[in-house]
């Protein structure tokens, strides 16, 4: 079996963390490099991804995140975010060692993708932002650590915690840490018939 | 070097395929399998899988779709979509093998995060979606095939040649195949202080 799909497999929402586990810088840097090589559409690198580590940070979000213990317990708290602005702040920079022709064409083509459809705008955050999480899930089950993908909090609130900016979206948290072993029962997978389709639907 | 980690910083959007390479249904299945191991809110299992190798209907989402080469000559188009009403459909079923207190609890926890919240609903999906998109290209990595993340499209086109449910939404693409080995530039990186942050934003 190879690692990759042994990984994908064997991957579950670990929700029980050993409490004071610090993650090496070496370790969040590998992690956060592997989020950074997800994809985007036209390069436009859109998430944003805040490290909370601090215990009081910590504690203001496990309040408004229904107390869950691995809000706390975990080694590292991602905050996984998109900047809703992304296509219009400055996108040359997005191209830069490409040659000075396709620069022109993808900073002309992410314009005319997005301006004027904020749907596709925020859209394209929490599609980026997912791609992200799925990395950073698989790069620490790499060095072996668990993980625990969350959107059960309050989003307005965790963005006065986090002084969340203007333009950007939380999209979701991961939770990375070091997995007691304690894992809940599975719910179960409804029928491949259900969500698997053929080259159009019925 | 870890084979993920391999897979996570080689991994590039490949947009020239081997026309006419037949994806075997032990693969097609083993990549499917890993998109439905995706982790979703609640168990919510909201991804919809569209698998298209019919070349009549390769043709008309190709001309709804900038007549991008990589959309006829994958050996597999995934479209990715989500049900933005998994959420009060049956949802019993998500938590069928559980206990029972587990799924009287999670059935009330999805109608109660869900109900009236429509931006929420939508969000979820592009959420759910990118993390599968993810793990169909790692799951593809590991067997030897190469990928194409994509939403350049008209997504109400192709909604109509596909016969898109009312409820659901096409998030993007993945498209799978043999690539050919030709790549384009790298278009670049932004410094990772503008995508990275600690505890609090500035």
């Amino acid at each position: 079996m190879s690692e990759i799909l042994d990984a994908i497999r064997s991957r579950r929402a670990t929700k029980t963390f050993v409490r004071g586990h610090e993650i090496s810088e070496a370790d969040l840097g590998t992690i956060l490099n592997a989020a950074r090589h997800a994809p985007t559409a036209f390069n436009i690198q859109n998430w944003r991804f805040l490290v909370v580590r601090d215990e009081a940070v910590r504690d203001e979000i496990s309040a408004v995140a229904w107390n869950q213990p691995q809000i706390k317990d975990c080694s590292a708290l991602i905050v996984m975010c998109a900047d809703i602005d992304a296509w219009k702040e400055d996108t040359r920079r997005y191209w830069k060692d490409a040659p000075e022709e396709m620069q022109q064409k993808y900073t002309g083509m992410i314009r005319g993708f997005y301006e004027g459809r904020e749907q596709m705008q925020r859209d394209e955050g929490f599609r980026s932002a997912g791609m992200a999480a799925y990395a950073i899930m698989m790069a620490a089950s790499a060095l072996g650590y668990q993980t625990c993908p969350m959107d059960g909090f309050d989003f307005g609130k965790v963005a006065e915690v986090v002084r969340l900016p203007k333009h950007y979206e939380i999209a979701m948290f991961v939770a990375v840490g070091k997995g007691t072993g304690e894992l809940p029962p599975h719910g179960g997978q409804i029928p491949d018939g259900d969500v698997i389709a053929y080259d159009r639907f019925a």
